[in-house]
């Protein structure tokens, strides 16, 4: 089981955001800059991201993106799902009645007990992500991680970030 | 996110072999069969269970695979390491260190908080995926499977398993 690498970036990306001030946004160019990435990969991500609406992306000589909505209402699972799609890890392809075994259809209603078992575990997973929100994730950053590296990422977003005319401001 | 399709078959599998009685074999094609599954594709799986020592690999005429301990001693989390691998499904490259923010490397002796949150889901699902033994499986398939169905297994593995000429058990 693997998850594709543009989960790493999709969340750092979501949690460098999560600290713009107000309204402002970040150019795509930036977060690539920020962690080393090929703008053209991060962006098939980004756009991901925003197509979740996690992310609204801001067109115009200010524009770039900022979160859709605070950071308390975004969680470790809304962008897995974004990043990775919504189904399943498991995908059952009802082996069970591929053989000569196989019998009516009648008998295959029932969900079959090895899928029951490999859902639950996902849900499992699902739900430890969904407790994690991106505000824990930036709070942790600020409270447990190097006070040199937390710095360095605030000046780099202050430096970054985009201030917009419009007085409107993240949904809350 | 996705499990490769082997899990399904070596599950199946597992589940089937811990239907043979005693130390009886069942072969890799019969089971390969029961499945609607080529051979050679099937058998990349059971040689991962049997590297994983979940299986046996009996040789000889009256060969082929069994379990290499009780069904209440193996887990799906057991099974799917084997198929999958040991690794975690997230996988951090440290991009938080890849760009201009980089300082030394003092400040990345402490685990970087997302891969901290994401590892913490990735044992909630390892977690789930041990608490269901193979034996629960089998239980679970007699008690609510089709009894069509079951009866149909029960006969295929009574007419494909091979006894054994050794009075030697499986290991509880």
């Amino acid at each position: 089981m693997r998850l594709g690498e543009g989960v790493e970036a999709a969340i750092h990306c979501a949690a460098t955001l999560a600290s713009v001030d107000g309204n402002s946004t970040m150019p795509g160019a930036a977060l690539a800059e920020a962690f080393g990435l090929s703008p053209s990969y991060l962006l098939k991500h980004l756009n991901m991201l925003t197509a979740a609406r996690i992310l609204e992306s801001v067109p115009g000589p200010a524009g770039g993106y900022r979160l859709a909505r605070a950071a308390e209402r975004i969680t470790l699972l809304d962008i897995v799902l974004a990043i990775e799609g919504r189904e399943p890890a498991f995908r059952c392809s009802e082996i069970r009645r591929n053989g000569p075994l196989r019998i009516d259809a009648s008998a295959y209603v029932k969900r079959c007990g090895i899928n029951a078992a490999m859902l639950k575990a996902e849900r499992a997973y699902r739900a430890a992500l969904a407790e994690t929100r991106l505000s824990d994730i930036v709070a942790n950053y600020a409270e447990e991680g190097d006070p040199r590296s937390f710095a360095a990422s605030c000046a780099f977003v202050a430096r970054h970030q985009r201030r917009q005319k419009s007085s409107s401001t993240k949904q809350a």
